[in-house]
């Protein structure tokens, strides 16, 4: 008797050791649009449980989560075929949610955050232990093009992890052609997204559809085929880096005395020795979470705002303030680098205490209260 | 009066701001093959000297060393050509050293050792003080995409030092269009280095051309002109990553206690409960140097050896001896890592003691000696 497929059968074992901690009994959600990714883990996660359950041993129960993101016309119809042929592969409860993706950070990030918040929503409401997520080596390696193309560090080139809370990628370590092989030897007819596949010089594309259909051939073909393999090694190897160096930045952060002061004029004192100390990169990380600890929006703090931070505690020339967005201001004096909000001219004492001339912190009514 | 084009003021600016350490009165060396960039560095030194020097400034002496790789037809006539072109900038002495590129990890890797050689030896011999080196953004890029597509982490996708030694790279900020405009704007004719403009589907050609011909341009079509600025900013980032987590790991390798035995059978000595408490990114950086201490030839650990090492660190179940590049194994036993040379089966001596069963550092004549 033959085996399975060779695609069909790296689904499955994907799918199985990904589960391997889940509890007998529990319930997992498949996230699936319908395409060749979440249709191959659909089937996958169906198979492997009603084996275990053949075999008599205690096995999972399998649902499916669809999200309707209503971004185009007739995605109704796209999210009830799929849901349809999680049905048909035997998983219960199906559930379509349809979400209006009109979040910041574009239509892509929208579309995200509202798929995530959705998948979160149905894990919760059906008590489920783990969500499927049909994420591919090539999804990978997009991600990491997609983060050099922003050049801001190994975070944003670090991969999505395998696991993370209810959610599990078992699909990492394949290739699409994998799924796309799989869906065809099972006779599944997966929906294929047109916005994956943009006509050429369709600059209007989303940058992700541009680096699946024209960047990554091009790198194929000039570097070797193996470059989605290596850059999603590289994700992987990036993300365990940005998990310790996010971590021991964190460390220095408590180290150097980080104070924060929240009535209403956040700030944040910092001992410059200790980050003087510190190598560059951790030193960096520690002052950007220290410029959003005193209350920059995250994501604004820039490189060229880490370099006139860091510039105060290595290359201290008496210079003045470094203004930071969100109206924060870091000055250094005695030794020590403060952090607070600049005056807004409002409140005569707030601007006295908490500007970057006299910043919040060297008070006497501000003793400080490390890592709060 | 018109000041210079901006180009060549750009290239001026940052030459300027890389000698300011190099004290006056000493030899700058300018490494020239008579491409665009270097010989717009050669002009770009020149003038910052010899303009300090009719200000009456103590000034620097500027030479260039041209390395001939002997790699193609007519290549001394090419070195010939960069040498006049540097004498008549008034550059002095202009040395042309001949290399033979027969070196090790293939014809690529071998030119840059030889020319790297010959640079230092022609700075040791004249008693330089800096040797400039023309690397702009655009190297930078490239050898992002490079590291990419090795796929080894953050090491290898980490840029090109601005400093290191006696090497200075003024133009990393620098697009290889502006040294393009500054030889243009200055009258001189460059040398076009014909292996950097492979025909399309020359799959022969050097891969680092294939990137800067057909990968880059493909990324900027469709990703944006801001992506070799982008690349470069991530090797800057990801140098600091990699020194860092670099310089912690070898903190952390020497807190676990390694033990180098030299007496011909090299043997580390790791406690496990040490290495299982750091982040995995140090970790696995900690045991890649084990191995490479041990006496795996660096290089040649993959990241499916490290990860078969950590298992024994994280994930031990009584498994057995790990088998490493260069007849290197490691086993756990007692808490504690040892990774040793394998019984080549030549001295039962040396079987018995090195073996992974017994690895050198368990017997009782291989007392510890942390961090030879």
């Amino acid at each position: 008797m033959a085996g399975p497929h060779p695609a069909v059968a790296a689904v499955r074992g994907a799918v199985s050791g990904a589960l391997g901690d889940v509890p007998a009994g529990a319930l997992v959600l498949v996230a699936c649009s319908g395409g060749p990714d979440s249709l191959a883990l659909a089937a996958g996660a169906a198979f492997v449980a009603g084996s275990r359950a053949r075999r008599g041993e205690p096995s999972w129960r399998v649902g499916a989560v669809v999200v309707d993101h209503r971004l185009q016309p007739g995605s109704g119809e796209v999210a009830a075929r799929a849901a349809a042929a999680c049905r048909a592969l035997g998983l219960d409860p199906v559930e379509v949610p349809a979400v209006d993706a009109t979040g910041p950070g574009g239509p892509e990030a929208a579309a995200r955050d509202a798929r995530y918040a959705a998948l979160d929503d149905a894990a919760t409401r059906l008590g489920a232990a783990a969500v499927l997520l049909g994420h591919t080596r090539d999804d990978q390696a997009e991600g990491v093009l997609l983060g050099l193309a922003r050049g801001s560090g190994a975070r944003s080139l670090a991969g999505m992890p395998a696991a993370r809370g209810l959610l599990r990628r078992p699909l990492l370590g394949l290739a699409r052609a994998d799924t796309l092989a799989a869906c065809a030897a099972l006779g599944l007819d997966p929906w294929h997204d047109p916005t994956n596949s943009p006509a050429d010089g369709d600059a209007g594309a989303p940058a992700r559809s541009r680096v699946r259909a024209r960047v990554l051939p091009v790198l194929e073909q000039e570097l070797g085929p193996g470059v989605a393999a290596a850059l999603a090694r590289s994700a992987e190897l990036l993300r365990e880096d940005a998990d310790a160096l996010d971590a021991l930045a964190a460390e220095l952060l408590a180290r150097a005395g980080a104070a924060a002061a929240d009535d209403g004029a956040p700030a944040v004192l910092l001992d410059a020795a200790v980050l003087a100390a510190a190598p560059a990169a951790l030193r960096n990380r520690a002052l950007r979470a220290a410029a959003v600890r005193a209350g920059s929006p995250p994501g604004s703090v820039t490189r060229a705002h880490v370099a006139a931070l860091a510039a105060l505690v290595t290359d201290w020339r008496g210079q003045g303030p470094v203004h930071l967005p969100g109206r924060v201001a870091a000055a250094r004096a005695c030794g020590r680098l403060a952090l607070g909000a600049t005056p807004v001219g409002r409140d005569p004492d707030d601007a006295a205490r908490a500007g970057p001339a006299a910043p919040a912190g060297q008070g006497p009514d501000d003793e400080g209260d490390p890592q709060r």
